[in-house]
């Protein structure tokens, strides 16, 4: 019953494509839901995309555009005349429509709004144009529903028809004041099951109304929409008047977009790549944490060279480099990762940074107590009672210092607001490196007197 | 107006209750948002909690238990009597209820069930308790609408009131035939607007409708929901009948958790850990991956010690190697999550094995040569060009390695049903370290011609 993408589907179609078999193309495309053709559109040429893409009718069509991945939508949106867009643009919702202006150059932007047909929808994209794209006001969509507070039942299901014909998914009615300030929200099961001649100020809600304004910033607006379950929340000016709403399906993409961000600041790479991005483009967003990593290891060099002596005189000392190294980074990236989900969710207004370093110095003396009581046993068999001891002694060190370093510097960033997930990766690996490698060739030097 | 809540806060709060000041809680804290109560009482001790809970009324206490941190609902729920978990139950959706009693042993089940006073609803909540609980079966909820297609507009608002006194909120009506089959759906928008003598069967729409099967896996359910930008899914049996519904609040929570569990292991944490967790349970979390780490360690510490005669020879050679299992190791991190996002997104259908490693050997292969010119060029000046070819050449042949191997494991990973973000932790870094320091000595010896 659900469709399945395969490469054998993709291989017949483009066979159909060549053949301008539109029949086949009704039966087992046009078919589909538009998430799943859009799908497939995603794995297709232009020509190919366009081919479908204006079989299908206008609604799908609109619906299919919001579901391709940005970079076919991109490339597809290039493709077609600035008449084109504007013919999409007005099946579109408002915040989308305004999405892809958003992306053309200005003078592509005053060609498209033109040549639009029906001036109320231009207006209502021009104006969301206005907002950065990173607040509420960038994120929300000019369809909403909204009832007048002295209205009755009868009349509002009236009026409410009207304005239903634009908003594709109703989850509540906002209900204003004369001025049109936010005062309430009226749930259509209520409206639907409420008696005609009632009055809308006797059944709508008024208790705990969330809101957010056009200038919040976006994440907040996901935190706010998550915390209190809302699948919509209205938009307000800097007069609590009404202008706008935010569903939820638009905050979902920015909540996995937020936790696939700090995924990828924590393996090193450094912008948002989509999957079938260049060669090129996937290499220039992984070389910065690259580099970093090679100067960590230039300076671990470094470290090391200082104690050119010691590795002559005991060349034994090499063996554990990596140990100390390896297991510095990985309870670096630990402490830190904690940290940085813990500031995602918000949680640092309770408890103070003593506190925090505190659980993750209590922590790391555990796992080192533990892991040098281990590793002196194996570093005694492998060598000698000595290495063992300097193995053991700086392993131990090592662990307290890249708990309490792998907690420190996310704390920091973010009071300096800056992303902390910046301190998960590569980063924090490479400054216990060095610390690491200083702490255990230090060790060594006094343990075996040189 | 929206509520932030603050170490001060709770320090006033403790204090009017030492004082039972309950005039005050009526003022500053029943007010509130249900979500903001409940994260007051995640920071309280179970009596202070109590205290609150049972001051606001039933139905914001249902929504108070479900936003509770787990931990804190557990001990909160232990210090409960299982009548008064009973009563909470009553008040709470099925699949919530059904939740919160799995959660106890089968003995205080049964005393729990049997103090219920609402039979329908124990029923309910008995039956949930079938269903594993990481299936489209273990999320449901028994709270959805339902109406005959054969009904009139007029009797289905009749019929829709009586059901809909139990469901929180509705997105749609879903339609069944008489055979109790689900057949397709209608908005609640639609209905409201259309005349009262219409037939059902006319006005609801039956194209594309999305439904999971109850044995359906909740990643799969989240995926779907996510997919096709569902706020609500129908569940169905295996004879296609209508028997629950998932709304996305509880599909948003699984989401971030998987995101969350991915960065996790990434992060090589183990267990899902809540922030107020004891020092002895993260301690815990987190030594199997340092255990993994020390395993490689000792690995690495065997392969160095194959060429102590090189090292005693050239100590300088032991300079590199933190550059080169660094370098190993971020190259090897980037490619496997990468690998691992995809797979998270589905994107498994298109594009086979070979492309994927040879796209990523691509990427390794340019950054490898980039690296290896600049490294030559500094271990040049460190030490000799000697050192400076083995570094060099070693360190392209270890990216282009650990590009591949970080492709590698997660896609087989994942083809034998293993989780592939396993791969993107300490695993994959331990491995290229073990990998890099052989190529990197082998390198070595053959120059330098020991």
């Amino acid at each position: 019953m659900r469709f399945t993408l395969t490469k054998e589907f993709i291989d017949v179609l483009r066979q159909k494509y060549v053949e301008q078999d539109t029949s086949w193309f009704h039966e087992n495309v046009l078919e589909l839901h538009y998430a799943d053709i859009a799908e497939i559109l995603d794995q297709l040429t232009n020509d190919e995309a366009k081919f479908i893409y204006f079989l299908v009718d206008e609604d799908t069509q609109a619906d299919i555009l919001m579901e391709l991945d940005e970079d076919v939508r991109d490339r597809f949106l290039a493709s077609l005349t600035t008449k084109e867009i504007a013919d999409q643009l007005e099946n579109l919702d408002s915040d989308d429509a305004a999405d892809i202006l958003g992306e053309l150059s200005d003078e592509q932007i005053h060609e498209v709004i033109s040549q639009m047909e029906d001036d109320e929808a231009a207006e209502d994209i021009v104006d969301l144009l206005n907002y950065d794209e990173n607040t509420a006001g960038g994120l929300m969509q000019k369809e909403f529903i909204q009832a007048n507070m002295n209205w009755t039942v009868d009349r509002a299901i009236v009026e409410l028809r009207r304005q239903a014909e634009d908003v594709e998914k109703v989850y509540n009615i906002y209900v204003v004041d004369e001025l049109n300030k936010l005062i309430g929200l009226l749930s259509l099961k209520r409206l639907l099951f409420a008696s005609p001649k009632t009055q809308i100020s006797e059944i709508f809600q008024s208790k705990n109304i969330i809101s957010v304004k056009t200038s919040d910033p976006d994440e907040e607006v996901a935190k706010i929409m998550e915390k209190y379950d809302l699948v919509a929340i209205p938009v307000v000016d800097f007069q609590n008047k009404l202008v706008g709403r935010i569903t939820l399906d638009d905050v979902v993409n920015l909540i996995k977009e937020e936790a696939d961000k700090d995924f990828q600041l924590a393996s090193g790479i450094s912008e948002r790549i989509e999957l079938n991005a260049s060669v090129w483009r996937i290499s220039r967003a992984r070389l910065p944490w690259l580099l970093i990593g090679m100067v960590g290891g230039i300076f671990s060099a470094q470290v090391i060279s200082q104690y050119e002596n010691g590795i002559t005189l005991v060349p034994s000392l090499a063996f554990f480099i990596p140990l100390i190294t390896a297991t510095g980074g990985n309870v670096g990236v630990q402490s830190s990762a904690i940290v940085v989900q813990s500031l995602a969710k918000g949680n640092d207004q309770i408890g103070s940074i003593m506190q925090k370093l505190m659980k993750e110095g209590l922590v790391g003396l555990m796992n080192g107590a533990l892991l040098s009581v281990l590793i002196y046993g194996i570093a005694f068999i492998f060598a000698s009672s000595t290495l063992g001891f300097v193995v053991s002694i700086s392993l131990f060190v090592v662990v307290v210092f890249a708990a309490i370093i792998g907690t420190l510097i996310p704390l920091i960033l973010h009071k300096n607001n800056i992303d902390p997930a910046l301190a998960t990766g590569p980063f924090i690996t490479t400054l216990n490196d060095v610390i690491g490698l200083f702490i255990y060739f230090t060790v060594g030097m006094l343990l075996y007197q040189i």
